[in-house]
């Protein structure tokens, strides 16, 4: 069975042949989404809407307007998002009567203003706080990947990356805190990337940490994941497509590279003999910042204090109804005093500064997205020790760049045969372009058989 | 006796016709520094390393180099800023034997660097945490206007204002966190320019609010100020001179009027005559706003969990060291949760942004810079109660725009047979080029027999 969307050069080439019709997209994308593999991906479902604006993009099309790549195609909203008249409820029973936003949020507009037909809000880990992208209240997505007992997509946005892999939607709008979009893209076998947050605006998204939230999106390709990039931030992103001779990538010789899985173990290493095989400089390097991240956020860091803050007054009154692991990790923030909060607010700028003199002079650090392929879902259900074990090494290599106030991107990295490992390729902040034109030189190296263009479809 | 030095533009005319040399400057600066009005002026004098640097300067100037027009001219450097060889003890004894610094601060660098002539370090509140300017440990600056009992000078930049006001400086290096800049400027009738935090940068300051501070610096007049403004903050700033009849004024409704002095009154009310008269638009708003900061603040806010945050180690150790004023209003952020500083920095957004709409078609909020004349030192100095009711209220309208994230400047208004009396223009974040454009154009209504350039020398 055919799963993801083409990327969205092919479509469009195709739409332009008379191939398809973006109406015929949506379509087909509302047909799987009613099939059981998509049980629990969407809170809403807005399909009839976004046929109606497909429709109005193939007749826009057809009297010779010039589009935008997006317009007329399925595109998905995490449920953290305001969309105008909809309840923002982040997969929460606790926010379920909330008036309905008044407007979009800037992200939303700008992705309606492109033409994206919005096919539904997805679900989420409840307030976003976890990678594991279980929810107790409106189900978990089922990873499309592997055959046997169902696997987690992965989370926060969980929802987001399995509408994207089940081909329900070319791109999925989504946050990332600790590894929201990295971690269920990595899972799912889709690409994801974390831009450095102050380029897009958060106004209208539920907040989890306003230190390290960041709205962004995942797609199939790098370049699909750039297009968006480019509506969100509302200024386009022109990545210097670098030479892979010219590149020099970082290896850390701490943490981001212990306990791997052997699957995962297996394909990063393939993927890191391709890239030398292809000229890129390999160096393994110190960062002995990475070993410290534990200790700075051993209170539960910014999420927990900020998150305590957000919910403090509505946990007070309604715990019941929160997801308890979710009460848990929040209440980790009431014994945080300002003094704390403010010194690892000084101690992550002298991180940040000393991380990047270490990278001066590298295009990116480069390790698994996660350190394991994705695990089943019924064990996690129940064991909490397990639960928190789990999500603990999900977040450990994607949250060392949001501390960092960085960029961040994760590809996929497997062979056909396995379970999906994420390559991820970050550096410090502000430095989207470059970072983006590196992945899209490594792309197609580190995928040398399943080209972007050409695969499942 | 002559008081201030004349404004950038004439002494550098004077040095052009060879009237006086920048040697001669910085030798009669020398000369009045040692007079027993300028006790407590300086904590560390380095008069000799000035007239070096003025010698050079009228060298240069004589082998026809283009010298920026602060060159060769005497400027301090407050006592909390880092220069190369010198301990910043910040006017405390408790950092007295604090290593020397390795560098200079960026901002001390940057006057270096356009030829200041650099004549020694000011003395201020201890670690700047009040605006009232009396220093138990490094004595008092005493206010130069007013012939009875000496009158505080204002804080926390308290020598800084005082070099200016007695011509040991043509400008000087001050900070201002909730109007350390303005109160003494305006008490000790000079200028007083805080600029939008973020445009200069603190590093190698020693911080009292990482939120509120800004580097910054008070001279003769607001061009002066605009001079020194470019420099530290590395770009110059191109004032906008406004038609004062297309000039819209907010005169606020709420708190920044309220229980002035008669002396001030009665200056204010004069200004405003004047540039009523000169065409200038006054309109009486509501703000609200203004009435929510004590609630908002009411646990000493940014300041008080921010400075608790820096001292509390040092404090804890050696207590007996401290001010004890100092050390009281450090201990009111002992007690600040993270979840409460959170939410004021998050209710400190939305009230930006709800003044910004307020002020929107305004050039400025005009208002006295402290609703009171320069009280005398003495009673000050023994009572407690007495001592914070005057710095409360010292602070109430400068800090409004500390919050605001806003730009401000104080300039006198008063008569020549009046105790100095500041009037204060200020705006929002980011608008410092209009405010210093409104500034300049109403300088000369809100001053027109004492002429900058033609006063007191």
């Amino acid at each position: 069975m055919p799963l993801m969307l083409p990327d969205l050069d092919t479509l469009n080439a195709r739409l332009r042949d008379g191939a398809t019709s973006r109406a015929q997209i949506v379509e087909q994308a509302a047909a799987r989404a009613a099939t059981p593999a998509a049980e629990a991906v969407f809170l809403h479902r807005t399909f009839e809407a976004a046929a109606q604006v497909a429709r109005a993009a193939d007749a826009a099309s057809r009297a010779g307007k010039a589009l935008h790549p997006l317009a007329g195609l399925p595109v998905s909203v995490k449920d953290l998002y305001d969309v105008a008249g909809e309840v923002t409820r982040a997969a929460s029973l606790v926010r379920a009567d909330a008036a309905p936003a008044a407007a979009d949020a800037p992200v939303v507009a700008r992705l309606r203003a492109a033409g994206a037909a919005l096919v539904g809000r997805t679900n989420m880990t409840e307030f976003a706080f976890s990678g594991v992208g279980i929810n107790p209240h409106y189900g978990t997505p089922a990873n499309p990947a592997g055959g046997g007992p169902a696997r987690i997509p992965g989370g926060s946005s969980s929802g987001a990356a399995v509408s994207v892999a089940l081909g329900l939607a070319v791109a999925a709008l989504g946050s990332d805190t600790g590894g929201s979009i990295r971690i269920p893209a990595a899972l799912c076998g889709i690409t994801g990337f974390k831009p450095t947050a102050r380029r897009v605006p958060l106004a209208g998204a539920f907040p989890l940490s306003y230190t390290l939230d960041t709205a962004c999106a995942m797609a199939r390709t790098v370049g699909d994941c750039i297009a968006v990039d480019s509506v969100i931030a509302d200024s386009a992103v022109l990545p210097r497509v670098t030479d892979p001779a010219a590149t020099r990538l970082a290896i850390p010789r701490q943490l981001l590279l212990d306990d791997l899985d052997p699957v995962v173990a297996r394909a990063f290493d393939r993927a890191l003999g391709r890239l030398s095989a292809a000229g890129v400089r390999l160096e393994h390097v110190d960062l002995p910042e990475l070993g410290e991240l534990a200790a700075l956020n051993a209170h539960g860091g910014f999420s927990a204090a900020e998150a305590y803050a957000i919910h403090r007054h509505l946990l007070a009154a309604r715990r019941d109804r929160y997801d308890a692991r979710v009460a848990s990790r929040i209440d980790r923030g009431a014994g945080v005093s300002a003094a704390d909060y403010i010194d690892l607010g000084r101690a992550r700028l002298d991180w940040i500064a000393r991380m990047e003199a270490r990278l001066a002079g590298f295009d990116a650090v480069v390790c698994p997205t996660v350190p394991m392929v994705a695990p089943e879902i019924a064990p996690l259900r129940t064991d909490d020790a397990h639960f928190f074990r789990v999500n603990a090494l999900l977040l450990r290599n994607t949250s060392a760049f949001n501390f960092f106030d960085g960029c961040s991107l994760s590809m996929p990295c497997h062979a056909p045969d396995e379970l999906p490992v994420g390559l991820m390729l970050s550096h410090g902040p502000m430095r989207d372009a470059a970072l983006l034109g590196t992945a899209l030189a490594l792309e197609r190296i580190v995928q040398p058989v399943v080209q972007p263009s050409a695969r499942d479809d």
